[in-house]
């Protein structure tokens, strides 16, 4: 590859594992941005060659400095470029020159710094695409690669050497608060392998760095503190990776309140979607929503095992009555299951504890067993083993022989492709070396009984998506794919056509032009009713242009009247015609379509009226998608037995709901590039059997660019 | 007072600060329940006297040991009594005899224990109402008066001499939980000056000690862990209390869900209602929700100190803007809000940090700051100073000069009666030291930064409640007390009846005796609505005892169809008569009351339809209350803007409504040993100025039992 061609997927090896180092803007002082990497680079252990870079020096720390990346004895993996913000472009460009093909910039002062910013960052993009050097920053703090002790990076992070590596790699768009977040983990005895800090992403993204993570088999879960993404069809793709190599991305996403948004923004100029998108997200891909610190430690622990609940069933074994109600609530909560074990299971049980123990799921197998080996991992071990059970919680005080405590539930844990999540209650200072001694064992230890339900939850919410995604081929289309019409604006008609091309009933309808002769007989069953055809006039009822329940003898005066209305409400706006219509009749159901900038199409389904309004009882899912989807989109929605017999009222034809639903996926998916957004209300939900018919809808076209003919 | 009665205040003092202590059922075994309290007492620093109680040793670990708390030289402040189930009653009597006022039962094998306990239960209930002697117990493991270092209890929670004390008092009714929580809480810097177990609480409740703790200065936070308990009323009552005295009430109360309720009743055979009704005392109280473990701790650090935030204004002061938005997040998710700071403020400010800053809140000092002092200090107090701030909280990396970081915060923060929380980002291993450092200065620190603003909540919404209970008076009644009609069993009619003693319109009416001649002229408006009358017969729709829209030449007709309907369709029913009714008109609304026996009398207000059934669009309140608190309840709902002129709609009486509520809340309060339950649906709520109706009301009596007359 030559310079001025960008590599198609970048070469994240070299740049997180580099052999060489070239410090661009090298510095003497350790606390400088420019200082710092040689130190710890050179003291922590780092195993490649380093070269300082700075004309005002001619050698930093007893090491030969270069006046330019072109005097470099080698085209290095990396350069780390820590010079004033305006003369990075040219630094990026001498890099490429010296064939160096991956930086890291700290420097700030680009797009997040104001107009001034701006113009340099676009400076920026220019020298990147022209060098073809890959770019991490700017306005990051750098990477660090714990195992083979990279650390590429200035600040806190980089300041302490005995971070422990580990299975989690952590991707921020803050170099801040990564910094504090690895700390707290380490506290919590997780370590990382790698800690990437992305800053503005003025190339790379975190996305790159996840879709890296995700092919590497020694990091169990990918964690990702959000500001704001620029491409969320990719972080979509990326969940779907995700959900086939087995791997959860756990997603920190913040600025998703009109606040935080603001805040996001003015700190590393990202750009914030709605986080109703991102959770659409999370729903569909294999990803963990994270909220605070303890939920990535709860995942880290709870993954760090390969073992998969096969189903939410879980058993909760304690030793004391108290804590086992407190998680048989939390799994509640969390729509986890308790079964009721085996007889065979109760049996067996029966025999190692005391008469008063409680065997049924929360199981109290009483103090008596706390401290008694080899009785309690007897028991335990007789749980894991029962066929009604997915997942095993146990909560005990081991007491004084921990060791003897921990081997055991280990041994037992071993025997069993189940996952063991275990919350001990311990003396202060000494739970540390009991976690580790489980968590080393596959058996992820939590302190708080609480957060072992958490951890249960992500793992059974996880695996259900993965046998979701091992089952579904794509999604079935009920239509072929049809063209639009080539028109910029399109009116009631033209939206309703483009339905029926995909196999969208709607009302058998006449239209009659704003001049035309009004037939004797216009062929339609009465009442009708009778809507306005006007490109400029979206709301018709507001200026009079609709009207229901239009007997056969009517229609001349009531078109009239309605001309006369219109004209005098809406003066300026071009009047077509008119849409007789015969009234269709059923559940009023709302379907709605927008295709996000950012995350693709996606379809939004609710009733009419004021749940939608008040209520707030929607579902969403990206399209496109089929009927099943459809129907778990409606039977989720809180008012679903509307749709189901509701105090006597008729079964509604839920299955031609479905397939209307899933055909609107596929319009919005097929034009996603042309369609902005796609509306259908109301739907009108007939009983079984009886169909449904689409009595208003609207296709509003992206921009104001006519469409192309596809 | 002599043995036989049972004081009314129990004089907790003397049990959790004993001069001397009998142990009964001594033993020399250390581990056994017995012996357990009579090493710790010794060895752990016990001032006063302790006496071995038994017959079967005349000497315990070289004390003298008595046969029978009667042979004691002195009548002990409190004694431990851990015999065998069967014994206790007897030992009960013994300690009457001898004076002792205060005994702590471990034995289990009580109610918890199936029909045999039960019964063994009732005989210490006896012993305990004979002898007048205030039990702790049975099945718990003691008092821990850490202050005193009163160790009387067993198990590990009674063998730690490191236990911290502090301004935390805990009471929990499960023994081995409580440990757990108290490791936890020391594991974070947390003391407590005592703990408390309360086991089946024959005798003395949580609610005892809750009550005895509110007076106590030195406890900020009384923490309770509750399985279930069975005088809500009183614990109401003590939500009050907390808001007298400032201080609050933390319940974790578990066995809320259908699996967690069974798992409760079988662990301490306490008595689980509806989480909903504790959720509602809470609201209405000083009580503060604890969901887990962290809930507790972030309490504790927020209410050591005695400042209170006069609003919910939050400034927010970061070195790092990824954390300022993840604080704002959660500050917006949480209902708190981020004023602008005053020109003033901004403009000193801006002397102070370099011009990249972000002064908007959440404000970003920059990393420049973090480190640098004075200027770090004098920006949080200038923020601090800020008469727009209610609160602040401050996030900072302080990098290496702790000490002079801390004191410095502290040292603002004194200026200020307002709350200082303070998240913190640090090296592994330090951040305790900071916390102490900080924590001892009255600003509560915290590792997580969303956990500092989960204590922010806390603290502005107790605060809120504090200042509501203090600004109102006694609920404004707006009718006088009524009695009820002598009945058993009340039909509409009879219901109707009380609603217009108390003021409450009913539409006009005529009742027509079963057999009765029907007048020519009822003297109502018509269309009618008629309805049957009869005391068996709820459901008068399903039977078809209801019509509407009844005009004035059909009322022979539908009477007599009705009739033949109803006496095919219930022919063991007694019919009573029709009632004719004026229609009402308007937005269907349903109140309900209901008496909960343990809590006291609720009302439930939500729309009539489907907004209550698939929405659960309810707002429920304490009887009784004024026409305030029932706007509260109105506007809470989510369907309040169809009160409002949704979509074109009238403005409805609002105000009389709220009257309605007010009303039917001093009836089941006037009469809540009578009254069950009592419904009115619909209440048809007319348009501003019109009033409301009471269409269709019944009340039901408790049990089968007449009212009496009040």
């Amino acid at each position: 590859m030559t310079a001025g061609q960008a590599p198609a997927v970048p070469d994240l090896g070299k740049l997180l594992s580099p052999g060489s180092i070239a410090v661009i803007g090298a510095s003497p002082e350790a606390r400088r941005p420019g200082g710092h990497p040689l130190v710890s680079l050179r003291d922590y252990g780092f195993g490649g060659r380093i070269y300082p870079v700075n004309p005002r020096h001619r050698e930093i720390n007893g090491m030969r400095c270069f006046a330019n990346a072109k005097d470099l004895p080698e085209a290095c993996d990396l350069a780390i470029v820590a010079v004033p913000a305006a003369e990075v472009p040219a630094v990026i460009g001498d890099c490429g020159r010296a064939g160096i093909r991956n930086a890291i910039v700290f420097s700030a002062g680009f797009s997040e710094a104001g107009a001034e910013g701006l113009a340099l960052q676009s400076h920026l993009d220019t020298a990147i695409r022209d060098s073809g050097v890959r770019v991490v920053g700017p306005n990051c703090v750098g990477l660090l690669n714990l195992k083979e002790r990279v650390f590429s990076g200035f600040g806190a992070a980089f300041r302490n050497p005995q971070w422990k590596p580990g299975p989690v790699a952590l991707i921020s768009q803050s170099g801040g608060f990564a910094y504090s977040i690895m700390a707290f983990c380490q506290e919590q005895g997780i370590g990382m392998d790698y800690m990437v800090s992305t800053g503005n992403e003025a190339d790379l993204t975190a996305l790159d760095f996840i879709e890296y993570f995700l092919e590497k088999d020694e990091i169990s879960l990918i964690a990702v503190y959000l500001e704001g993404l620029k491409d969320g069809r990719r972080l979509r793709a990326l969940g779907q990776r995700a959900l086939a190599v087995g791997k959860p991305i756990g997603v920190w996403k913040v600025g998703n309140t009109e606040t935080g948004r603001k805040a996001a923004v003015s700190h590393t100029a990202n750009l914030t979607e709605d986080y109703d998108f991102y959770l659409d997200a999370f729903r569909e891909g294999g990803f963990i929503e994270l909220r605070e610190v303890y939920d990535l430690i709860d995942a880290a622990k709870a993954f760090r095992s390969k073992r998969r609940p096969a189903g939410r069933k879980i058993a909760i074994v304690t030793t004391s009555g108290g804590a086992g109600v407190l998680i048989a609530d939390r799994c509640e909560e969390a729509g986890l299951m308790l079964p009721a074990l085996t007889n065979e299971t109760t049996s067996e049980l029966s025999k190692l504890v005391p008469p008063f123990a409680s065997l049924a799921n929360p199981i109290d197998l009483t103090a008596a067993l706390a401290q008694t080996e080899p009785q309690f991992t007897k028991a335990t071990g007789l749980v894991a083993a029962d066929p009604n059970v997915d997942l095993l919680i146990i909560r005990s005080y081991p007491g004084r022989d921990v060791s003897t405590w921990a081997a055991g539930i280990a041994g037992a844990a071993k025997e069993f492709a189940k996952p063991v999540l275990v919350s001990l209650s311990g003396t202060p200072g000494q739970s540390a070396e009991w976690s580790r001694t489980l968590d080393d064992a596959g058996v992820a230890c939590y302190e708080a009984p609480t957060r072992a339900v958490s951890a249960a939850a992500m793992l059974c919410g996880f695996s259900e998506r993965e046998r979701v995604f091992r089952a579904k081929g794509a999604p079935v289309r009920l239509a072929p794919r049809h063209a639009l019409p080539l028109k910029a604006v399109m009116d009631e008609l033209d939206s309703k056509r483009v339905l029926e091309t995909y196999g969208i009933d709607v009302p058998r309808r006449v239209f009659i032009p704003v001049n035309g002769v009004i037939p004797d007989e216009v062929g339609l069953r009465y009442p009708l009713a009778v809507k306005i055809v006007s490109p400029d006039i979206v709301h018709k009822t507001e200026v009079g242009g609709v009207r229901v329940g239009v007997g056969s003898g009517e229609l001349p005066r009531v078109l009239g009247e309605m001309k006369e209305q219109v004209m005098r409400a809406a003066p300026d706006a071009t009047l077509k015609g008119f849409l007789l219509e015969e009234m269709a009749s059923g559940v009023e159901i709302l379907v709605g379509a927008l295709v996000n900038p950012v995350f693709g199409p996606l379809i939004t389904v609710g009733f009419g009226g004021i749940q939608v309004e008040l209520f707030r009882d929607v579902a969403r899912r990206y399209a496109p998608f089929g009927t099943d989807a459809a129907r778990e989109l409606v039977l989720g929605l809180k008012g679903a037995p509307l749709l189901q017999g509701f105090r006597g009222s008729p079964q509604s034809d839920i299955q031609a709901l479905c397939e209307v639903i899933s055909k609107v996926s596929w319009i919005v998916s097929d034009h996603e590039d042309t369609i902005a957004e796609l509306e259908i209300n109301p739907l009108m939900v007939g009983p079984e059997g009886q169909g449904v018919r689409a009595v208003d809808a609207v296709i509003r076209l992206r921009g104001n660019g006519s469409p192309s003919a596809q």
